[in-house]
Order: structure tokens, then C-alpha cells, then sequence
């Protein structure tokens, strides 16, 4: 065990809160019979044995009772903060019902079930996790769990340890991916049990279930500390645009969250974007004329916001990125020499996404046309819109000066900030939230319970009046096309623009896009006064009315 | 005033703590006639009024009595946390000597104080500011005070105003300013006092007299969060390199205390390059190596330090682009179209330093080339070098890797931090010593000193125990060569290769680049456990042997 810091160490003590009704012998009460969100008979098909089964809740007043059986966890995709506190919450529940009762991790993913490498846990190994953040308990992957020779390896090993029932912590695509797997193993009778846990900093598995997926708390916190002190600077200062990336590809919860903690001058939302089928230059226009007007008052300084997936989300660039994707695809297009490589893209691109591609700047435009995944495909990852942007905002600047329309100075800074947020230690919420999310499944599993979500509802309120259950996965799935076939998944969750949050910020923007509104959240706290410590998101308080 | 975050309500009522001796009525205790650093003829010469004062210490048991002033004081520079703290300690201790006593602040730096910009400082308006990061109070600015005219018309307003003494904060530069413009009153018999207080994030404003530069502690706090955060995730991932670069152009403090603080991998620091006269391959051959070592026990991934300052640290680099602004700035260079420069450079470029120019990655050699700020110097402060390393480190590891000497993959992520920390809330020790160095301040004034810098010392004791006093400026200075001329200046504190911190971090970095011993120090806390709050840097107790 490495050195730990003392922040870490006084942490560790920290005992996190339960829903009053997961702090004694639970009452399991059953909702009425359930439906998909879409396609009712397609996934009712595709999950006979798990579909319809009634929502969960656990009340208080169950009989105590001895409850024996091995438990395995996986931590699938991306980190996020809180995933320790899941497993530590798992733990103690199952170790509650019964003291003999075993917890094994798989290591690095799903992966680890697969190629059957594990760790059994015990209080030690626990204790030295209690509150972290991170994933490095027992690592975490990518292996999708899809095939059958996968879910019968897996097989193998939880029938070898006696694991009665897994817990997959994961996004929308790991939760799908659990209830595949709790389907087989109910059609072939194995009686192993599958729980999935709702995580993604990115916030994009929520629905009319489930309130937030665990980790968004502390990463948007954590960017909002680092987005309120470049306010800060800039405010003082006074000489610098900061141009401030997020992650987050396929939602802009994050920037959004972060936009209502802090109050920048700009905040670009993907999905109202792509709603009003925006192009690159109509968000330059837009960035360049606040600048613009705030250079009348002499502020040439301000602050904007990029959700991380902003480029995909524009309809102009995401059809430029298709045809490109197809033109490059060709054998014909592999066999031309790099330097001539941008001459044949223009060469074949249609009339309409060629205007498209000469309006970027030459660097992006190349990076667009000759940067390839091993796919193929271009790699719209690599794009730094943060300074794509800046860079079109000042050659827009310049044509307004020419013009006499602005009259002002811009320079800019650059900031991207991903990783800075997912390993975090968790916030009093996330480290509350996931321990109660991983104690209940624990209450799910005693249940008999598969194919079901752990969810925790009511979170605005203290978390002594938490609601504690689970639903079935199926109740959240509609089909999809993905890669040219139709798949049973989990409904991704996009900022919604007739939404509280979207609303909210909508309604403020302009006053904090000519004022200089900056508020500064400060580093997350863990012992202060509870209205520091103990808030929940500005997003979940606007979507609960708060 | 803008909207306040929970944070930033609740810490206004945080008191700062002042060391015994401020509580009450002090006695000024003076020590023996001082000498500068060095130079002593030549400074002595340059400061007849202000030189060779005595050191002086306050005690307790002082005669309370009023003392009626009013005082002017400015912010100069980059920001650092706490700025606010030292203004609102200097007007408590002001108005605790003469509740008529008036606090004027000049506005965005020195040049309010040139063009009478100012505001005056009341209650309202301090308690507003009470603990809170950023200088957006009144604002930073770089305007050099160092022309009699200037010194005139800050005279004017001064006298205008009432205002007896000056304090100015800042660096280095600014506090060898505070102190011709000390002497300059001094000589005209202005009666007015002049006051620094030692101020930068780099921490290079340090010496027997000056234990740190208020600032650092808390900057170094914010970016060792977010290195550890990114630790954490990279012991999760356990697939990227992470390359980090810190601000901070001249020294390589701000990059050790952040090693100290998280244990990375790799750590480079720039004083010990130069010192060993290492090339920018050298550098990459030792992060190279540290890669494949670890890619053979299967860890594909790290962490990596950078200074911001490193290339200009590298003697070869720091030749290069000495002769490139040479060969740049002659008029037949400027005549050379864009796309012939770098064929002109190779043409004129001596060989050793066309070696040089020859070994970097083509990007960074056109930049160096063709980038140019106003005075037609190279732009050092837009070369990547995070990316730069991270990409030499990739281009050496093929090499290996075709030569059998590496087994592993390699893909890098990249960072820079340095607005991040600038304006975060003051941590309890940046609260509480700048609150100190503040109100220390208004004591110099009431005992009749110029030309000296607040100081307090013994800062690893618990604040109670701080000694606060004053040292005359010249004692830390010498004369440099700046720009051609022989000048008067603060010696800059670069990290020291036989000091503890740097030793300390040599005698462990074998360990912590091989083994995987990251530290997650966690955000900064106000209120939790004193040994989470209330450490002052690992710079500083090693330092003071603690």
C-alpha cells in the first residue's frame, strides 16, 4: 500500500450515510408490472425472462434474517468518482447478512471475468479504499460482455467461487450489456443473479428511474473549482479569453452543470446546436459578437465553455465528417500519397461539404483529412475546439475590425479538463450515493433479484429519506441502430432544451454573457457547513423543482 | 457585487490568525545595521537613505496609542492567492491604529497609482473580499514604476490624498521597484514611507530573510490535487502517460513541490539540467528509459513533471535561440518571405546550434523559426513542451522498440496548469499569513519604516508563534546584468541542488519512478482536521528540517 496523504487518511473515517430504510432488516414492496420506454414488443422478445418485472422499493421493517451467498464486481468503461465507495457499500451489506458471506472483484474490467483474474476482498483491503476515488482497487476496462463464450467463461469462474449474483458498475452500454447477461443466465437456469449500478461523470444515464449517475457530483465540482479560479484570474487580470473544454462527447450535462455553477460569459450546448441546425461559423458569430460587445466596455476578457462533443453535434461538420469517413475509406483513397491526400479529398467531397471543409482553418482541415484511427475513420477526438474556435473568433475579430465593428484586443488561453475530475475523491453526495447504491444491490441480491438496476431516488432530500430499490433494465431500453443494426439499449440521456436546467441557464445567459457574473465555487469540501459540503448538482435541484 | 458561492459565504467569516506579537500594542525591537547580499559599495552607493537599516522584529508590550495615517496600496503582477488577505489585514490594522485612518487602493496595478485611479477602501467593500482568492478587488497590472516621472505623478496623488505610506505587492522586480521608489521619497524628503510585501506562486522570492512568497502554498495545493486526481486515474486506466506542465518560467520550485506533494514518475527540474549542462536528448533518453523499464513489468503508464521554464533552461536550446534572435533580427531577415525563413536559418545558424535546431521535431524548429513577438524574439512561452517531450519520447521508443529494447505501448496524454491555481480561495496558511503580512504592514508604517518588506517568520510553527517584522530591501540585493546594464535587484531564489527539498526528492525519485507510489493529496480543506488544513508546504519544512 503507497503512501497516503492526510486528507486521505482523516477520509477514510468518514461514515457514509444510508436511506433510513437500508439501516435494518428490509421490507421488499413491488411495484405493478413494467414496460419498455419504446419498442415493448421487440424487447420483450429479445428479454423474455427479464422483462416486466415490477420497480423495487426496500422500506423499513423487514425480518432480520441470515442470507448466505457469494458476490462478484466488476468496474466497466470509463472512471468515475465514488466507484470505491460501491464496492465498500456492496461489502458491507453482504458481509451484514451474513459475516461468511465473500466479495470478489474482477480485475481490469470486464475483462477480468472473461480470463477469470480476481481478488477476493476482506476489511483490509477495503479499509485502505473507504472514500477514495479512483478505480485502482481492482482497475477498470473495456471488454464489452456481448458474445456467449464470454458469458459462459464467466460462468465458469462464478459457479467455481460460488458467486451467487454480480454487480457491473457501468454506463448505458455496460447496463444494457448486464441485462444480456442476466437474460442468459435466467434462460439457462444457472442461478446467477446480474445488478447493474448507474456511473458516468458524464451524466447521461438518467432517466424517469434513475435521478444521476454516480460521479457526476464530484467531477462537475471539481471542474467548477478550476472554472471559478480561471474566472477569477480572468476577472483580475482582465487581458485573457479563456477558452475552456469539457469533457463529455455525446451530452453536454457537464458543460451545462458547470455553466450554472459558475457563470461564464458563453456556454455552447451540443444538443441546442444540433437543434437548430447551427454551423461552425454561426457559434463564432455568436462568441465574436459578445466579445465584441463587452470590448465596447472596455472587459476584453471573458470566459467560454466547450462541451467536449461539440463538433459532432454541429449537422454541417458531423455529414462533412460521414463523407469523409466513406471518400477516405476506398481503396483507391489508401493508395494516394500523403502530400496529395488533400487534393483528392476535394477532389471528391460533394459541393456542399466542400464549402464546409475550405471554411475550417488549414490545420483542422488537414488534421480532418489525413489523421486516421486505425478504423479509418477520422479522428474527431484529436480536434482541439478549444483552440479551433479562439482561432475563427479572432480571424472573425479581425474582419470586424477592418469593418469598424469591434474595437478591442483578444488573446486567448486554452484549457481542457477530463481527466483532472473522474478519479477525484468523491464529495460527501457521490461518497452517500454510491455507498447506498452499493449496499442496496446487496438488499437486491437477498431479494433474488436479476436484470435490474440499483437506484436511489430522492436525492435533494437528506440521505436518511433516500428511496432505495431497483428496476428492471428493460424498463429503460428502446432499440437503436448502431453500426447498421438494431440493439436493445439504454436511452441515452441528452440535455434536454425544454428541460429545468436548459431553461434556467437559457433565461440567464445573456446577463452573464455582457455582465461579469463569475461565481466561484471553491474546492470541494468535506467537513465544512453542510450547505458547502453537502449540495447536490444545480442540475438535479432545477430537474426536482429546488 | 456578483452572486457568492456557499463556499466563499461561509469562509468570510473565517478569522485569520495573526501571530502573538500583532494582537496587541507592539514594541519594535531593532537589530544591527544590515548589509546587502552583494555589491555592498555599489548598493550602498545606489541607496544612501534606505541602505544599511537594521533588521526589526516586533514584540509584545508595546504603549497603545493612536497613530493617525492613511496609506495607498497596490497590486502588482501575476496574481497569487491570498492578495485579498494582505488588504484586508493592512486595513484592519490601519483602522485599529486610528478608526479615521483611510486604505486607498490603486487601480489594475502600479499605473493607477501613475494615473491617479483609485478607490478607497470601507467595510463593506473589504468584507466582501475577506479570504477570497483572485486580485479583483483592485485589480493587478505590469506597468514598471521605475521612471522619476512616474514616481512624481504617484507623488502627486499621495500627497493629494494624505497618504503617508505606500505598500506594494509583488515580486522580485516590483519589491527592488518599491525600493528605488522608498529612496527616491527618502531622498526628496516626501515623507512618504514605501512598503513590499513578497508576493509570487513561482515561490523564487525567497532568502534567509524571506521564508516564502505568499501564494505558493495554496497554488501548489490546487495543481498537487490535480496531478494526484490525474494519478489516480492513471493508475486506474493503466494506459496513458500523462505529461504535466506547471507554471512557473524561472524557477522550478512551483514543479518540485508538486512532486513532493504526489510522488510522480518522472519529475525534471530545470536548475539541475542546466547545472549538468543536459540536452534536450538527455531529457528524453531519461524519460524513455523510465518507460521501457516500467513497460516490462506491463505498466504502461505514468506521470511526468514538467517546469514551464525547462527549455529555456537547456544550455544547447538556450544557445539556439539566443543565435536565432540574432540571425531574426537583422533586416535581411525580416525581408525573407515565410515560406524561405527556415531554408534562411538553416543558411546562417552556426553548426553546433543547427545540430540543435536539427534534432527537434519539425513543428517545434518552424516555430522557433517563424514565430516572432513585437521585439522579434523567438517565443519561447508557445513552444508545448509537454507535447514536445511526449512526442520525442515516442519517436526514441520506436527506435528502441526496432532495436528489441522496448516491449510496451505509449500513448500520452497532456496538461498545463497554471491559472487553475493563480486565484483560488487562500488556504488556511496563505489566509492567515497574508492576513499577517498585512497587518504587519500597517505596523512598519506606525514605526516610521521605508524601504522595507514585511516579513514573517518561523511559519512552520503554529501561527501564534509567528515573529513579524520588517527587512530593509537592499539587504537582499545585488547587481545583475538586465538588458546590457548593470542593475540593482533582488537575487531570484532558483532551486537550490544541495538545499533539502531538492535533496530529499533525488534520494526518492529512483523509487517513485520505477514503483508505482503516487499521493493523492485531495483539494484543499478549510475547515476538516488541523493536519489536513493547516500544513504549510513540503518545501518549507524540509527546509526549516521538519
Amino acid at each position: 500500500m503507497s503512501e497516503k496523504s492526510q486528507l486521505q487518511i482523516a477520509r477514510a473515517a468518514y461514515q457514509p450515510k444510508l436511506p433510513k430504510a437500508l439501516k435494518g432488516a428490509v421490507r421488499t414492496v413491488e411495484g405493478k408490472a413494467t414496460q419498455s420506454v419504446g419498442n415493448q414488443e421487440d424487447i420483450k422478445a429479445l428479454f423474455p425472462n427479464t422483462y416486466g418485472m415490477p420497480v423495487v422499493e426496500f422500506a423499513e421493517g423487514g425480518k432480520a434474517e441470515r442470507k448466505s451467498f457469494n458476490v462478484g464486481i466488476i468496474l466497466s468503461g470509463g472512471q468515475a468518482p465514488g466507484g470505491h465507495n460501491v464496492i465498500s457499500g456492496l461489502y458491507d451489506g453482504v458481509k451484514a447478512l451474513d459475516p461468511a458471506n465473500k466479495l470478489y472483484g474482477f480485475l481490469m474490467g470486464p475483462g477480468g471475468l472473461v480470463d477469470h483474474k480476481y481478488v477476493e476482498f476482506n476489511d483490509k483491503l477495503i479499509d485502505e479504499y473507504r472514500n477514495t476515488g479512483g478505480f485502482d482497487i481492482i482497475g477498470s476496462g473495456r471488454t464489452k460482455l456481448e458474445e456467449v463464450e464470454q458469458f459462459e467463461k464467466g460462468r465458469e469462474i462464478l459457479d467455481k467461487l460460488g458467486i451467487k449474483a454480480l454487480v457491473i458498475i457501468g454506463g448505458d452500454d455496460s447496463n444494457t450489456n448486464a441485462c444480456v447477461l442476466a437474460e442468459y443466465y435466467a434462460a439457462k437456469k444457472y442461478g446467477i443473479q446480474v445488478i447493474g449500478c448507474p456511473k458516468t461523470i458524464d451524466g447521461d444515464l438518467k432517466n424517469d428511474q434513475i435521478e444521476t449517475s454516480f460521479g457526476f457530483d464530484t467531477a462537475t465540482k471539481t471542474y467548477s473549482e478550476l472554472i471559478g479560479n480561471i474566472e477569477r484570474d480572468c476577472n483580475s487580470a482582465r487581458k485573457y479569453w479563456h477558452f475552456i473544454k469539457l469533457m463529455g462527447r455525446s451530452a453536454s450535462h457537464i458543460a451545462l452543470e458547470c455553466a450554472l455553477q459558475t457563470q461564464p460569459n458563453v456556454c455552447l450546448i451540443s444538443e441546442e446546436i444540433e437543434a437548430k441546425s447551427q454551423s461552425l461559423d454561426d457559434i463564432v458569430d455568436y462568441i465574436a459578437s459578445i466579445v465584441a460587445t463587452r470590448a465596447q466596455k472596455g472587459d476584453n476578457f471573458g470566459t467560454v465553455l466547450i462541451p467536449e462533443g461539440l463538433i459532432e453535434f454541429i449537422p454541417a461538420i458531423k455529414k462533412l465528417i460521414s463523407e469523409l469517413n466513406d471518400t477516405l475509406a476506398t481503396d483507391e483513397a489508401k493508395s494516394i500519397a500523403r502530400e496529395n491526400q488533400i487534393e483528392y479529398v476535394k477532389a471528391h467531397l460533394s459541393a456542399v461539404n466542400l464549402a464546409t471543409f475550405n471554411s475550417l482553418p488549414e490545420d483542422v482541415a488537414s488534421q480532418l483529412a489525413l489523421d486516421r484511427d486505425p478504423h479509418g475513420n477520422v479522428q474527431v477526438s484529436l480536434i482541439e475546439t478549444e483552440k479551433l474556435l479562439s482561432r475563427m473568433v479572432e480571424r472573425r475579430l479581425k474582419t470586424m475590425k477592418a469593418e469598424g465593428k469591434y474595437v478591442g484586443k483578444f488573446s486567448a488561453q486554452h484549457h481542457f479538463f477530463g481527466y483532472e475530475g473522474r478519479c477525484a475523491a468523491p464529495s460527501n453526495f457521490d461518497a452517500d450515493y454510491c455507498y447506498s447504491l452499493g449496499y442496496n444491490a446487496s438488499r437486491l441480491i437477498a431479494a433474488g433479484k436479476t436484470g435490474y438496476m440499483s437506484v436511489i431516488k430522492n436525492t435533494t432530500a437528506p440521505a436518511a429519506e433516500w428511496i432505495a430499490g431497483g428496476v428492471p433494465i428493460t424498463m429503460m431500453m428502446n432499440l437503436e441502430r448502431r453500426n447498421g443494426k438494431m440493439k436493445p439499449v439504454i436511452r441515452k440521456a441528452l440535455v434536454e432544451l425544454d428541460g429545468a436546467p436548459f431553461r434556467y441557464f437559457a433565461s440567464k445567459r445573456e446577463k452573464w454573457a455582457l455582465g461579469t457574473e463569475y461565481v466561484y465555487p471553491g474546492s470541494i469540501q468535506y467537513w465544512g457547513p453542510s450547505e458547502v459540503c453537502d449540495q447536490p448538482t444545480a442540475t438535479i435541484k432545477l430537474e426536482h423543482g429546488k
